[in-house]
């Protein structure tokens, strides 16, 4: 069965989105630690982070180095976190965190948006894509 | 002032190393969120991740997957997580931790070590660097 993450790069879960390649997914978290809170994937569905082969795990960490800068320019913060779990959905997805403190980072602390919040930040940080 | 890693990397302050090439460095977390959880560092000393060069930054990631495969393979666990944080630090560095739950993610609950078992889970590790 296809990954909650599959839905969305196909479009049948709608997301609010960032950026979008031939390989790679970027979309706003919907539960996010801190206002900006992206997550980015591979559109192959593999589970693990270490799974990946090597050139698909360099090219999602290059395209994740291009959203976290669009983020760190739109998004006020001390610097963007760069994180991966993956122990809820299996389907790889680094998170990009906009950091003031150490509770934005520790995924035990979730802020509250609303659609036009979500659609704001969206654009805002698409629009400093380089 | 050099950086707590700068001291690390020339030796100056002792640490359990995993690896090394010309430009990146890996050690044990002497504070870890779990057993095995590494340290792997640019030996140019930048604070945020997103201020590396390009080249350092997948440099970096190149070094980070090499040494966290050999983690899988060495410590028992479901996955290596991978994160940048930056907070405390003022120098880049990728944690990578063996998670077998949430809570080995959050960075709110260490384990404690003995020298012999940081020697032992080193020692490991270096033997599955491929």
């Amino acid at each position: 069965m296809a990954s909650i993450f599959t839905k969305i790069i196909n479009g049948e879960i709608p997301s609010y989105k960032i950026a979008e390649d031939d390989r790679f997914y970027a979309f706003l978290d919907i539960n996010p630690n801190a206002k900006g809170h992206t997550l980015c994937i591979p559109k192959m569905e593999v589970d693990r982070l270490l799974d990946l082969d090597e050139d698909t795990y360099m090219g999602l960490m290059a395209f994740s180095r291009k959203i976290g800068m669009a983020i760190e320019a739109a998004i006020p913060c001390d610097r963007v976190g760069l994180t991966v779990i993956g122990l809820e959905v299996p389907h790889v997805h680094v998170h990009l965190i906009p950091l003031n403190a150490m509770r934005d980072a520790t995924f035990q602390h979730k802020v509250s948006l609303s659609k036009d919040d979500f659609l704001e930040i969206a654009k805002k940080i698409r629009e400093r894509i380089i």
